[in-house]
């Protein structure tokens, strides 16, 4: 069995968490055939964390685990604080493969969303969107 | 004259800021045709603040400027501190519109990005990307 987790940072703002839950439930719609299991999980400030999360989906059976931040920087939460909580479970399940994709920022494709929405201009412009958009 | 300034939050670490600065040439490459001037900028941690950029935005001749916010969440800084900045410029210049546009994480196209990342796995993996990807 194969679980994603996207990983995001967590915020005071419950609306701020309530936007990475509805976007995870979008990307298991979209990933259905790739993932037997697809959750989201918070660094900090929200729950369930990510700790909580990988027992979550080992618990379950999944062997396969893909963690996937949805984070835009290279800082040490995605060069120490993830990969410290991934090892730790490595060690207490050596059978389940964990793994980390790469950062939201580090893809190619970045550049383009941003230049559409620049170009867009801001909400509610001619042409642009009308406020917070359905991922 | 039209200008972009593309706002990230700053960090301690120099590389991340870097990584702002590297998008920020391919994106004023790519929107070469839509924009006379643009430049990045920082909320905090970094130079050049926001308020310095839009400075020199305005000193340089622009009319017209959008702030294009590199941010996934819907936190304070979106809600509250960009805004002020930005209220604050155009009471010193009304003359000048300065508008934002949506911040990345309202973009539906995120939607895709992420599946695309979390199919390739982790860097290095077969198919996947072997590091950091250019913008």
């Amino acid at each position: 069995m194969k679980a994603l987790l996207l990983i995001a940072h967590g915020s005071r703002l419950p609306v701020a968490n309530a936007e990475v839950v509805a976007l995870c439930r979008r990307l298991a719609g979209r990933l259905a055939a790739d993932f037997d299991l697809i959750d989201c999980a918070f660094l900090e400030l929200a729950a369930p964390g990510i700790g909580a999360a990988l027992d979550n989906c080992i618990d379950r059976g999944c062997q396969d685990i893909t963690l996937l931040p949805y984070f835009l920087a290279p800082g040490r939460h995605i060069q120490d604080d993830i990969p410290a909580i991934m090892q730790e479970k490595r060690t207490r399940h050596p059978e389940v493969r964990i793994t980390m994709a790469p950062y939201l920022g580090q893809s190619a494709r970045l550049l383009e969303v941003l230049a559409e929405l620049a170009v867009a201009g801001p909400p509610g412009a001619k042409g642009g969107p009308s406020g917070p958009q359905p991922h």
